[in-house]
């Protein structure tokens, strides 16, 4: 029961998850943090899926026992002896707790999976390199004896791309290599080590002045969902998106230059922020996914802090299509880019009404009295950043465009509302999945001429499966495009059925013109559809890269990409 | 004589080339179109090469002969046959004229060459293929029969790239794959053939409500000094870069997909604007120089074409310190960027106000007065695009920024005579090397904290060799540094010896930390420093792909990019 109300209320989780147990690895986030489904969505679901208070009594699967693995270690103690050496022994784990650990990511298979006890592929050794020379020492022996290193960042992959398929060693790159090195004012560039974390990084450019005696504050532009549990060397490897990539570019547009370590050697391009020397090696080695090396370093771009310059703003439309018209517009009017961007369709919209608390108030009765429908009318929120002049400007001709379409003017409130929540939803996978409710995300991009198919043949393939909430927004903008984020909550199925539902959602997002990932990566669970999808010749040219780095197949094998994935595990289409 | 002066002026040249001469292959441009360099310059030559107007009486070397080679046809007739049943005999030629046309770009050491009767690499057939299926057949072919092929566009490489090092056959990609296929106002993009030049490509997208049904205008984005005489698959394939890119972005910035025929097969990528699919395919192909395939069709970016928004505007600077740092500043601001961005320094600047007519202006009399003296100010000019109050902005916010480092604001007239003389710069070198004069030009991309290091490094070399007029630029901006173009009017000398000469200015650009080419590309002129320049390990990485999409290493062998430059060749720094 919620207190002060007589109505039911779910006794939500609070309390920390059980020292190193299932949960303690599955469980979103900080331990002892928790984003509560609040009253009108606890309502919701139970409306939509025809449950009442009794079934959210008792919590389920909850992975509190301690974790053990029936596993043994596929290595021999001179190769772990070896290991000890080269990386220091505090630093090398063989802790079945540690294994599982850093072989899991974030996907609801995984979460399933352990509240189930069932441990699939883990580990057999765990490193935390304390420097660029320990990586190439242990690439160099793990060469010679064919070990598979898998790269660990901060864990929040939704793609197993951490996951080692073959065993071998997980390398977390995060516990030592997280420094700023360099702050280059001159040139507005950083250089950091790969395993740093964003709120590091972040903070560490707001406080430039403190710490690295610059003139100015800066930001890094990149602001995930995952940030805080993220790492740049992530962002890089799987080609993320943040939150106002529409304005600060995506995750590659930041990197000015890099080094990884491959098996096959060392490679540090140059600094340049455009040159005309051949391809650039820099794109060959962006999205590579572990799977050619290990990125150590990185400079990225940065960019002035400047949050005084903000102006937030959001807009009611009456339909997805004078929605979708408006962006459009926006994306291509060449007045600069807004920064955060998020166009809800109608049924994210009226979801997000109630988690933002709009119901009930004046903003509500405006568009009602406007006779903007519960699913049809759409929400979009933003805010504009940059120099005062031009994100005052930006805003401005926002408007413009906006009330062309019929936008009704909401005010900041709800951006404000967002910005509350923007790192915290995913907290509440913990709470539903507690009883029996899955939360999940699945996302693409699309050129504008796609954008409707997609969104209609994906909802209309989950509607006619199953009776799931399913939210769909476009989060990041580009003139020739956006892309479409889809967020289903649905009845905890069989894991298997489950992942039968998602690669049938895959199969639509291909089929109706959709990329197989925006910012989520590849991985090895998108592997399947790889080259049917990108096509046999580029997948030959990924390939022959991936040989020519990696000989022996020990960088993130068994799946990863899609590059040694045999023939009979491709998804036909 | 110069009419209605009493001042000697010299007779330059305005007949046009005799037919299938020499000179109508290494003349710039059109051959009926001529610019001259005017009164001061022409003062400006005599005095600083210490040269009397005796000099500037006979023409020398003009290249006026008809093409005669040599060389015999290394292919057999039956070779020959197969090529004229694949194209059309009418797309086949075996004439000297031809091959050697085909087979010469616009280097000055071409042009030398070619005035003192030199003919040293020079294709065995020249074909003009009609459809994609015609390049199929060809490659399939060429790779059998082990022929080299060299694309060749519309002929303005400045670096030997399309040198046929080893014979074979010269494609000439402009002479019937010259079309806009598609314009998808939807998405903002349009899809060419890859050999549709850049004014007939402009000229479509201006006119596409007439031509393409639609609602709007639009613009290509891209005008690089050569724009008459240069193809999007050149822009693509050597990365170019436009007078515009500031705020348009670099060719590669504009490329959504592509489709390559390679020896092993046909790439066509997807045309989503942005994924998280691996690295990406098309940055692996862009920038190949002809070397992995052939470009035969792209989908590129366009933009809303709004002439009437442009804002022009010109500052002089007390100083290149002064100057370099107020377009620092603009460039890191964040108020949206410039479209037109050109910075000269100091020698340039005095040359530019001969050239533009601003000595003895009002304008003149203003820096005078203000005490900016020749040789220490500095000319800055520019002109803003994009949406009316975007456009505005730009221009406020710049004119704020050069205000506070002492630029006084000179009006937009430098800028427009600028725009009228912005292509037919390179027409001059003709007049010039009539006389025995070569006006020549380089360039490089620097990071902000190298910009004044490369240009004293390139500046003082060239001071200390010759007693040539050395004018820089800076024309492309980004966040994190920008481009240094330099301009070269000296003394001809002997080709072995200008060679050299240019060898020790490039040394010069590397050494000093300045990138092998911000957008001339490096053809086989730059090859000698390219393995050295980006690494070991990198040319490895292009190697391979190199040996995977064209194993028999047909598709412009000998040199360029110096994939297959044998270690002897290669330049020691």
């Amino acid at each position: 029961m919620k207190k002060g109300t007589d109505r039911f209320y779910p006794s939500w989780r609070e309390s920390p998850p059980e020292e190193r147990s299932y949960r303690s690895i599955f469980k979103w986030g900080s331990p002892n943090i928790y984003k509560h489904p609040n009253a009108k969505l606890y309502s919701l679901l139970k409306s939509r899926f025809d449950l009442n208070d009794s079934h959210f009594i008792n919590r389920q699967n909850e992975g509190d026992e301690k974790v053990s693995l029936r596993s043994k270690i596929n290595l021999k103690k001179k190769q772990i002896d070896h290991f000890k050496k080269i990386a220091g022994k505090e630093n090398v784990s063989t802790e079945e707790y540690d294994r599982l650990k850093y072989s899991t990511g974030k996907t609801t298979e995984e979460a399933l999976m352990l509240r189930h006890g069932i441990k699939d592929r883990v580990s057999d050794l765990v490193i935390h390199p304390r420097s660029k020379n320990d990586i190439i020492k242990i690439l160099q022996y793990c060469r010679r004896e064919r070990i598979p290193v898998y790269p660990y960042g901060a864990g929040s992959s939704v793609n197993f791309g951490i996951r080692p398929s073959r065993g071998g060693i997980s390398l977390v790159m995060s516990t030592h290599m997280n420094r700023v090195l360099e702050i280059n004012e001159i040139n507005q560039t950083a250089t950091v080590e790969a395993g740093i974390g964003g709120p590091q990084f972040e903070e560490t450019l707001n406080n430039a002045p403190a710490k690295f005696n610059t003139k100015l504050q800066y930001t890094c532009g990149h602001f995930p969902q995952s940030f805080e549990f993220s790492t740049v060397g992530g962002w890089i490897s799987a080609l993320g998106s943040g939150q106002m990539s529409t304005y600060y570019g995506d995750a590659s547009d930041m990197v000015i230059s890099q080094e990884y370590i491959t098996p096959s050697g060392i490679i540090k391009t140059h600094n340049y922020p455009a040159a005309a020397t051949g391809p650039d090696i820099d794109s060959i080695l962006i999205g590579s996914e572990g799977a050619f090396g290990i990125l150590v370093e990185a400079t990225l771009k940065i960019y002035r802090y400047m949050p005084q310059n903000r102006r937030r703003f959001s807009f009611m439309f009456p339909s997805w299509e004078n929605a979708a018209s408006a962006c459009r517009e926006i994306s291509q009017a060449q007045f600069g880019f807004p920064a955060l961007f998020r166009l809800s369709d109608p049924e994210e919209t009226d979801v997000a009404l109630k988690l933002y608390n709009v119901e009930g108030t004046i903003l509500d009765s405006l568009i009602n009295l406007k006779g903007y429908k519960p699913m049809e009318r759409c929400l979009l929120i933003g805010s504009t950043e940059g120099e005062d002049s031009f994100s005052g400007n930006v805003k401005n001709q926002i408007k413009k465009v906006c009330k062309k379409f019929k936008g009704i003017y909401m005010t900041g409130y709800p951006v404000k509302k967002w910005e509350h929540g923007r790192y915290t939803d995913p907290y509440m996978r913990e709470d539903l999945l507690d009883y029996g409710i899955i939360i999940d995300t699945l996302e693409t991009s699309v050129t504008w001429d796609k954008l409707d198919s997609v969104h209609k043949g994906v909802r209309d393939f989950i509607k006619g499966e199953t009776d799931a909430i399913c939210m769909s927004h476009c989060s990041h903008f580009y003139m020739q495009g956006t892309n479409l984020y889809f967020i289903i909550i649905m009845k905890e199925t069989s894991i298997s059925d489950y992942r039968k539902f998602l690669y049938g959602i895959v199969d639509q997002i291909v089929k109706k013109g959709g990329s197989l990932s925006h910012h989520h990566g590849i991985g090895k669970m998108l592997a399947p559809w790889m080259e049917k999808y990108i096509g046999k010749e580029q997948m030959g040219i990924l390939r022959t890269i991936k040989k020519h780095l990696d000989p022996k197949n020990i960088m993130n094998p068994g799946g990863q990409l899609g590059l040694d994935l045999p023939g009979r595990l491709q998804r036909k289409l």
